[in-house]
């Protein structure tokens, strides 16, 4: 009856073991799991196709296609949809992914607001809620009935739609461990909360698996998966909220590091106009926000409203704000330096309330990147804006379900 | 006739054509080939297994077992190797892997040293040579004559033994792109220099597989499997020659980047004991002797013997020289902690140099990297020093090829 999705463990930790000479610990994983995740990758690209074409382009025999696709029929991943008449004359039955089924949630909370996505098996979206939330003067328990109560209007909407719940991820602006725990969340004011089990018991228990992220690595696989430079191997995502994260795509992959904690980018040391500092004092939305007000303490309730003002400033040609705005770049640039240095990423993507000011901030990010990376690695990598904004961390949270669908580790049906 | 190892292309680049909504690029390659691959590594694993034991161990039937063992044992790879009498009272043959057919052949070249190691399929040493060789001052030209003879001579001994080569692969500290052109190698003076094909033309067009890649990947390599923490999912290796690089290990694979260029660590600023700089400047080998010998220039032959002296001061409790080796350590805690906060490792590696110095150095890298890198980041890093040393960039090199071939793609015996 349960549902559950497994968490993803391989590669991680547990290498002493092996001692020298062995190889890497790898996917030592379920050929046939391994096989399901394939042929659903492969009917996703294709958009529809029969097992015949399935074989010719995986490689498998038809008796083994036909099994694998009877499970993910019988999954309620898969989906016959319609027939051809193919050359030899017999109608070939076509299949497609099944969107009609599940559905997948995602929600972020941060210091202002929480967002809500739900997406079915293709990553369209169901549901896209954004309120008000002042994360930053709440308690973690009122915080987790918010998010709760959001979570529950949710999973009404999509019972009453005859959709199963896959999962339910939140992000979080902070560090996260690999249970889930928020080790440290510094403007929601929360350490070392489990969040992940305090939610599952405000949700009571579901059958249904809850999952902790932190909001950058969440918006990277957002944008990996939907945005306007998706499936690009080596991408850095930047949040843009009021403080600045980064979550990192390395050969085609969210990478969380050993413990979890992978892309801390604020305490890159930068000289820049002068000044030395840290990229998070210097070249996040709270340095534009605290330039502009002369005060270093932003409310954590006002930072859309005081976007954009800055916004309306700048196109009105507000030459003290211009000015903060092609600093604040300046800072920007001299931070990915570093990043892009180490990482040397095809694409580095903006999010949050970057893209609303990147007009302004984005030029001379690149001149000072271009200007203190690696040539070799500068040359690589572009700057661009997201074009899923504030919703990434809830969507890429709903995403990294489906992805662990794509990689075999499928779900079961109630009542299978 | 032509034995070929196929360069790696998997989720490289080329991402763009595939438009929102579709997953990553990921694996659709040949199911036949990561069957053989997992077999052998299923059989490097066990150490001697039969073939009932590896359908038990990999879920795959018997049929398929014994047709992928039977390619193995063709291509050399695999071989029978004896018999037990099992609970049935048949006898089981065993197999192994056969460390008696291939050599890989691994070199490096740095300012004052070369380095060759060639490999069996289980990484035993079958020869290791290091010879002086002033890479600093010698033209390109003569640093590929003296890298070819060096190899050439290597090739010839492992011919008298009868072994085929599979591969010969070469170690620059500097940065390589993916063709294997050396971008720039500012301490050898070699920039956008096609090191391979040169290289190929002076080893005479051969059958074997030509590569050239950065000294700091290729020694992470070496130490992701013959290191003393072989197997962690997360490394951060840094190399300690006169320059500092480093090569990322990311769940359990080496990184290199859109480009190939991944890994430049030398451009971080920090600031440390009243001074802001760069770890290149600050934290490297170079920054020892040039704060020892209060000269910046060193030449570039004589980094070896003046480790050595530096390492006999110190011993004798010189003052001076461990103040400042303490300070180079600081400096390099400061540099660790921001690539520790973006990358989260479980180890960090020091090789080169770095390990003759560490009695003195890491104490206050270790300090530092705990005062400035996130806690839940730097509670995950320890630093450890290399025991591969200077041959670590030489192993990897070598070894490389031992993971393509684990990652399935097989060679072929001549004659076949």
């Amino acid at each position: 009856m349960a549902m559950r999705i497994a968490a993803k463990a391989a590669g991680r930790g547990g290498g002493a073991e092996l001692g020298p000479g062995r190889p890497r610990r790898a996917d030592f994983t379920d050929v046939r799991a391994n096989n399901l995740g394939y042929v659903l990758r492969q009917v996703r690209a294709e958009g529809r196709c029969s097992r015949a074409d399935l074989a010719a382009k995986t490689g498998l025999n038809k008796a083994t296609v036909s099994s694998l696709v009877a499970e993910l029929i019988e999954r309620r991943v898969l989906r016959e949809s319609g027939s051809v008449i193919g050359n030899i004359g017999r109608p070939a039955v076509l299949l497609s992914v099944d969107t009609g089924y599940y559905a997948s949630l995602g929600v972020e909370v941060n210091v202002d607001y929480m967002t809500l996505v739900a997406v079915d098996l293709e990553g369209n979206r169901l549901l896209s809620w954004r309120r008000a939330h002042d994360g930053a003067g709440s308690t973690p328990g009122k915080s987790v009935s918010a998010l709760a109560g959001l979570a529950k209007r949710a999973v009404d909407k999509m019972d009453s739609e005859g959709r199963q719940i896959l999962g339910l991820a939140v992000a979080v602006p902070g560090a996260i461990d690999h249970k889930g725990v928020v080790e440290d969340a510094p403007r929601l004011g929360w350490s070392d909360f489990d969040l992940t089990s305090r939610l599952r018991r405000a949700m009571r228990d579901p059958e249904y698996a809850v999952l902790v992220d932190n909001d950058a690595n969440l918006g990277a696989v957002a944008e990996h998966r939907f945005g306007s430079h998706a499936g690009v191997a080596d991408m850095l995502y930047l949040t843009g909220e009021i403080g600045l994260g980064s979550g990192l795509i390395v050969d085609g992959e969210l990478r969380r590091g050993a413990g979890g904690f992978a892309g801390e980018i604020g305490n890159l040391l930068i000289e820049v106009d002068g000044r030395t500092g840290q990229v998070d004092d210097l070249a996040s939305i709270r340095a534009v926000l605290a330039a502009i007000a002369e005060a270093d303490r932003i409310a954590g309730t006002e930072v859309e409203a005081e976007v954009e003002d800055v916004v309306t400033r700048a196109r009105a040609g507000d030459e003290a704000v211009i000015a903060v705005l092609e600093r604040v770049g300046r800072a920007l640039g001299a931070g990915l330096s570093c990043a892009v240095d180490l990482l040397n990423p095809e694409v580095v993507v903006l999010g949050g309330h970057f893209p609303a000011l990147s007009h302004w901030l984005v030029p001379t990010t690149e001149a000072e990147l271009h200007a203190r990376a690696h040539p070799a690695s500068a040359g690589n990598a572009r700057i661009v804006v997201s074009d899923l904004g504030h919703e990434a961390p809830a969507l890429g949270a709903a995403t990294g379900i489906l992805n662990d669908i794509d990689a075999g580790l499928m779900p079961t049906p109630l009542g299978s």
